[in-house]
């Protein structure tokens, strides 16, 4: 019995249970030439996937009501004609939410699970981690000395993105919505100050606290009144790094924030947003950087496994809560 | 007898007249090695004082109360203990809104009558133009084929920007909000659509209209609701050239627009603000490039001259107010 999760409705606003369907299907499973059995053993659930249940124009295209919703995946190899893959292998990539599905291949990649374990391919050492390394590298350009705050940052891409500040000789800022995530970042990921917004009233005034040569790098995952507060501390020709959104994702109405005009205009300031596909000629490079890194220890990651193939749409739902700490995955 | 214009009050909200303080002076004016007797031929008035009226760390300090207000400036000189100019050369400057001043030549460059009108030194081939040629060409990136929009169209840098979206081969749209002005960036500018903000119910539909397959460069004089309503048209790595916010600097409360992240994540996209001054060293060469678009005839620019050294303050409220049109200047 192979079983799939589809796609049934759309959400609007807070994606609910309901919005997701199990099936289960007797399948033959018989692959042609240049195919590949795949059995799922890890899947990513990510803040982007609420974007993608939405039915507009985006980077990557909607999801399609009842289909399979699919998001990053590690594999093992349970039958192949594909000579680059052989049975036993272990393979990552963007794979439909089934707990057996035949591959092209395309796009998979051999991950090696002597180097790394094997949660880290979805982790650290994939997108997650490329797009930590790739958005701060590319758009924030951060120089030593310079002062870098996160959003969002006891999260997946948030916590590789004050780590990698501090290896670079950054001074950095977590904003986080708990006391555990706060401690969590300056004692675990080596951030200098961190920030819970849940119970800070003037956002403004914290970070002018934590940052009183004010702001030269933002690495944004959340958007929103936390975003707005960071303007006010940017210095010139700050760089912004728009990586994500999470606080406007269940929006119904056309989300408001303060107007960024003034702001860039009086700061020579940059916004720009990043999706890590459009940079996949640097990813060799990065991952070769991020390992290094994680070998010498000086990278380190959370993660919150969660164990189960039903449980995965309520995985995806704390995400988008909060509720978790860095790279959230279901073993299966 | 010397006039002079000072500051007497910061503004909150729309400036008033009231808010300037005429005095006369009785001066001497003996200059001593290395300066220059000035006496002021045009006046040019700029959104951006309305920016340096407030006590707000911004890219120039603010103007200090009870001190003469400066601006652009064409001045005549009429006496010289400086060797780079003689009796009779024009200059234009940053220079304070007095009918005669001394100057120790900082920042000065002459002028050639010859070449062009005195005032298109204030103008096309001044700051207005600069700002034009280097805002679109360094942070828009134009490419030929694009689709160009511009807001606040038929301003001083509005319409060069314009002018030279077409010289390059982009299709431009011109906003702005009189019907005149509208008539004006199609005829006399050659943009290929211009659209009257104040007229137009939704602009967001609007724009989509006239930028069937997107917008890939937006220049943006203004902020507010006209560039909340380009963004929902942005393509694809489109590039957002903040260089003023007209629409809000007379704002007394913090101003709220449309959240641009989700847009900028969705489409790659660029925002960065722009000041003329960052870019000093590329001057020459696009003040060049400008004398020779406007020597073949390939730029045109319309000015607004008012006459009088007492006009110059309601000169600068009128700009405010989007009464004029073009390059708005003060002849003494």
């Amino acid at each position: 019995m192979t079983q799939s999760i589809l796609f049934k409705n759309r959400p609007i606003g807070k994606p609910k249970l309901s919005d997701f369907e199990f099936i289960k299907e007797d399948n033959d499973f018989n692959i042609k030439q240049d195919e590949l059995l795949l059995e799922t053993t890890y899947v990513s659930v990510d803040p982007y996937l609420r974007g993608r249940m939405n039915d507009a124009k985006s980077y990557i295209p909607p999801f399609e009501l009842g289909k399979p919703i699919s998001s990053g995946i590690i594999a093992k190899v349970m039958a192949s004609k594909d000579e680059k893959f052989k049975v036993g292998d272990f393979v990552s990539g963007r794979l439909d939410w089934k707990t057996r599905q035949i591959s092209k291949g395309d796009g998979l990649l051999k991950v090696d699970e002597e180097k790394a374990k094997l949660s880290a391919y979805l982790g650290v050492l994939g997108l997650t981690g490329l797009t930590a390394y790739l958005g701060l590298n590319e758009i924030g350009k951060p120089k030593q000395g310079e002062t870098l705050v996160v959003s969002g940052a006891a999260g997946a891409v948030g916590s590789v993105v004050g780590q990698i500040g501090k290896i670079l000789g950054l001074t950095v800022i977590g904003i986080a919505g708990t006391d555990e995530k706060i401690k969590m970042l300056t004692s675990e990921f080596g951030f200098d100050h961190a920030i819970n917004y849940k119970t800070t009233k003037d956002m403004k005034a914290a970070i002018k606290t934590a940052a009183p040569n004010g702001v030269d790098v933002y690495f944004d995952n959340v958007g929103g009144p936390i975003s707005d507060a960071v303007l006010f501390n940017i210095n010139q020709f700050a760089r912004l790094v728009i990586c994500g959104a999470i606080s406007v994702y269940n929006s119904t109405e056309i989300p408001h924030s303060v107007s960024v005009q003034p702001f860039l205009i009086k700061n020579s300031a940059l916004m720009q947003g990043f999706i890590v596909s459009n940079y996949t000629e640097k990813f060799p490079e990065a991952i070769n950087q991020l390992a290094r890194w994680l070998q010498e220890g000086k990278l380190t990651y959370t993660e919150t496994i969660v164990e189960g193939f039903e449980n995965i749409p309520q995985a995806f739902l704390d995400l988008l809560e909060g509720k978790k700490k860095g790279k959230m995955l279901v073993e299966i």
